[in-house]
């Protein structure tokens, strides 16, 4: 039996002796690559992580410490050492651990997290708290250096140096966001990790130095006292300390005696501190550590690759169009891979932008990219696209600036759950007004949708879900923004269904006019007039029904006076903590059985 | 003739001599004062940037050039040299032009702004779209101390200083957001002021030395090259430089020459410049210079205050609530003085959290404060909490914290025009799971929804707009979320109106029932199957119709299947430019005179 089995809590951990805990990183590390490649999850960043959280849970308190992971997608060991340790063997699933902290999961996960850079305000928000309430405990966020671009990261740096609360910043520094990472923040971190090529020979030197007779004490004290002031010197003007936090690094994030030696001095200062470690994504297994993006997020081995992404899609197509047309960009916020722009950063550098995680400023550098003529791409996931709500409204559609928004992960998502949904994205892009949002019944239609980009001069929104299933053979081009007629039927039903997943559900129902909705907004109101009175329309999509496309059709048929029953289907109005878009499909009574159903009872009503 | 009336273009400001500008700049100054005095605006903002306009003016070459202004309400200067000066003197009306650059207004306005911290976005944009297409002109940045301190501008800077784009970016420090500016980032700053008296030294000195024959020019030569050994020595590390953006400064920016000259030498330099320029809020008028915070905006003179103000409502009851209960904090992004909040600030320090203008970091840590333990109200604009769209639905809304946003400005807004208008928080609140919207009829009620909301153990926004002009004699509490009967009929007609203005008019509507629909979400459902088949609900809401309340209603019968029929009166999909709330409302219908039209055809359909 190994350390691993014995451990059902931080307590457990703490009857270790240091040199047993990296044992137990080792046996956290098979685990965790074993899980992954069953199961599929976030690989490289959780192997980078393992020293670096068992020395956290070894030095501090929780749940009465506040453990606060960014993102959140790095906490697997964290999971294993809270009691999770079973159910880690089903991660990402609802039988077993979702790929997040999650408050529901556990009373050690003090946060429900998946999107970036809100470990900060979090933790002086904790702290804050804590304050108030004159209780005391200690606030760790763990944030990666991509994370950190994000610009509420430097909100909240900007609150908590000016303000002092007591809190601990590890700024977990693997030199990635999800991709390479990008921007000065990052080349400013490089200087610093540079000069901890020179603490190492140092501290060998030390290291030597002590264990020598007499004299060794000594020594090691005017070394450490010398390291100091050299540290002054060599190391490049500190940024964190010129925003009042104070700065310890870098240290070696696999070095477990190390992080619990200065953790533990760390947890008696008062005021903000930022702890740099660096850690390697993928760390201890070389395939991985030499292709930490490729590990970034990993499918399950042995499961065949039944749909085509739309993303990749999307990436062949772009490359096309640039081609053809010199002034079209492509923008990123640390997603290249995930959002099928890596061929085109390649092939065409000089029009590809990555500006790290930051969803605001992508948006608004294309607003005025296209107010300066150029036609910019910003390919996003739509539960990120959340981040940029403002600037899609005040930057890109007060003044129409032609920028098209190429929206991924939109509607149910596998596996990464409640915080990952692209759901809403229907909802508040419609409510916007100058914004058209589309959505593709298959790849070719994505390509269309992106030959009509190019020429549309306004807002507009593509969205589409990560893969598709069922291609089309026929085709007609959205130009003229009309919805696309599938199936006829001299039934007065007529199902309006939008993206690959939601036609294929109508296709199986039967005497019933399917409408390919491609278009989500503005509504094809001909169509819709030409429906006739007493006629059932059913509304299919994949986003939640509050101010969503259903409800628009109701209301146009409302407004219009004309007497056509309308049902829409979507999701209701509730957070989706499901791991399987299939079941969040099945509890909405998105099926072909339950639309049976409505138009059985349709009929019955108006017999 | 002064010199005012003699500039029509920037091109007759370059006919004028360096020292004519002074001249210029305090004829635009008067001008300014006079204006404001007269039509209301942003006067203290205004007054501080006259000299470093008129520099930019005077140097680059506009339209070709593009000059940003951040948020852009300090850019009064900038309207009366391209052009507005006569239609300036009606400022802030449709008549004359609006407090902010607009496109629509004038090729000098490269983009139409109003909200913070997106000028280096845009700028970066407009530099990329620029090589790209093989232009060649200069982008100019003018963005305030307050408004860097949005993670946006942040977000940027680690763009620009990594890829290195042409641009210059003006830092108009002037130690003030709308309020007294926080953060680590103006502790910063201030350390970089400090070096300035330093500065005005050797200036000085250099002065008196250059006089002298002979030796002058050799011995301020050898004074410029140890300024520059001695200034790099005497500064504190830059922040700005570790990110790769090149600083220049502290200037005094309102010395017209000075900036002439250091702007002549940026419009050279490749790469990416920040000029950090000196400025005061109120400059040239004593009184404003003083109290800059009270001159921010200002309104009209003469004008008498008939309304109440719903902010000072918030401020009062706060405090109140405050003393009660020792675990309710309030918080603002820079916005004490125009969400109410000034009073609670000085009572209770401790309690209060001013974080700069952030307002996503405002929100998530008030999710961070109220997982912890304690009661926070963040107190924010309507048209600025759109910024915080995300961090609403992820960390307030997901775990269900109890957070309270008051919504100030919310609906239709007078004299800040399109980018201001509070008109979509109906919509994008309501699409979110686990929220709860209000919006109180009168400042009484807006006291007892705070009373509920201390109480109230989930998220809530509580929407209202700056003031109100009608006091009810009774209230009922809004515990229960149920909806207020206000006047009752025997005709089958419903008004359900929601805030002040919407009600005052439902009440001018005859032989109908008026319902005070102060809760927006979740609908008062219970009331509304109480209303009979055969009925006509009319909804009146100060937001766009699109994804709003009125659409919740009417999808909520047709669910029903009840044959009730509902009219929504809302603003229409589109962007509100108009510059009074009372235009808008005419223009959308929302009068006792359309009311009264579509009851009437209501009532013959009927028959």
């Amino acid at each position: 039996m190994g350390l691993l089995e014995q451990i059902n809590s931080p307590d457990d951990l703490k009857k270790l002796s240091v040199k047993e805990l990296y044992v137990f990183a080792d046996e956290v590390r098979s685990y965790i690559m074993e899980t992954v490649r069953r199961r599929g999850g976030h690989l490289a960043s959780n192997l980078g992580t393992v020293e670096l959280i068992t020395a956290l849970h070894y030095v501090f308190d929780c749940p009465a410490d506040k453990l606060l992971f960014d993102v959140g997608h790095q906490a697997y060991t964290h999971k294993i050492i809270t009691g999770r340790r079973d159910a880690f063997y089903f991660l990402r699933s609802d039988a077993g651990v979702s790929g997040f902290p999650n408050v529901s999961e556990s009373v050690y996960d003090a946060f429900t997290t998946g999107h970036s850079s809100t470990s900060l305000s979090l933790g002086v928000g904790f702290s804050r708290a804590r304050d108030i309430l004159g209780l005391d405990y200690n606030v760790v966020c763990v944030i990666g250096d991509g994370a950190f671009t994000g610009g509420m990261a430097f909100e909240a740096l900007n609150d908590i140096g000016a303000n002092k609360e007591k809190m601990i910043i590890v700024l977990n520094d693997n030199k990635m966001s999800i991709s390479k990472n990008v921007g000065a923040l990052n080349e400013y971190l490089a200087k610093l990790r540079l000069s901890k090529r020179y603490l190492n020979v140092k501290y060998n030197v030390k290291k030597a130095v002590s264990a020598l007779p007499f004299f060794g004490n000594r020594v090691v004290n005017f070394l450490d006292r010398t390291k100091d002031n050299i540290k002054k010197t060599l190391l490049p003007d500190k940024i964190f300390e010129n925003l009042g936090v104070k700065y310890y690094g870098p240290f070696d994030g696999h070095n477990i005696a190390e992080l619990v030696s200065i953790l533990k001095k760390l947890k008696d200062k008062n005021g903000p501190v930022l702890l740099h470690v660096l850690t390697n994504k993928g760390n201890g297994v070389p395939e991985i550590l030499h292709n930490p993006d490729k590990y970034h997020g990993v499918t399950p081995e042995n499961k065949p690759e039944t749909e085509i992404s739309f993303a990749s899609v999307v990436g062949k197509k772009l490359c096309r169009l640039a081609e053809q047309h010199q002034n079209l960009v492509a923008v990123t916020a640390a997603m290249s891979m995930g959002t099928g722009l890596d061929e085109f950063a390649v092939k065409f550098p000089d029009r590809y932008f990555d500006v790290g995680i930051a969803e605001e400023h992508a948006a608004c550098m294309c607003a005025g990219l296209a107010a300066a003529g150029v036609k910019p791409f910003f390919a996003v996931y739509s539960s990120f696209l959340q981040r940029a709500f403002d600037q899609t409204l005040h930057d890109i559609c007060i003044d129409k600036r032609p920028v098209t928004l190429l929206i991924d992960h939109a509607g149910a998502v596998n596996g990464d759950g409640v915080t990952h949904q692209g759901i809403f994205d229907i909802g508040f892009l419609s409510l916007i007004p100058n914004m058209t949002v589309l959505q593709p019944k298959d790849g070719k239609e994505l390509e269309s949708m992106l030959d009509f980009a190019v020429d549309f001069n306004a807002p507009l929104a593509i969205r589409y879900p990560k893969s598709f299933s069922y291609e089309f053979d026929e085709h007609t081009p959205v130009n003229g923004l009309k919805w696309e007629s599938l199936v006829r039927s001299r039934e007065k039903i007529y199902i309006l269904a939008a993206g690959n997943r939601m036609i294929k559900i109508a296709l199986g129902v039967k005497n019933v006019n399917v409408i390919n909705a491609r278009v989500l907004k503005p509504l094809d109101k001909e169509f819709l007039s030409s429906v006739e009175d007493g006629s059932l329309v059913i509304t299919l999509e994949d986003g939640v029904i509050r101010g969503g496309f259903g409800e628009s059709v109701e209301c146009f048929y409302n407004s219009a006076d004309k007497s056509v029953k309308v049902v829409n289907l979507g999701y209701p109005d509730k957070f989706q903590a499901r791991s399987l878009g299939s079941d969040m499909m099945l509890e909405a009574g998105i099926t072909q059985e339950n639309i049976a159903v409505i138009i059985a009872k349709f009929k019955n009503t108006r017999k």
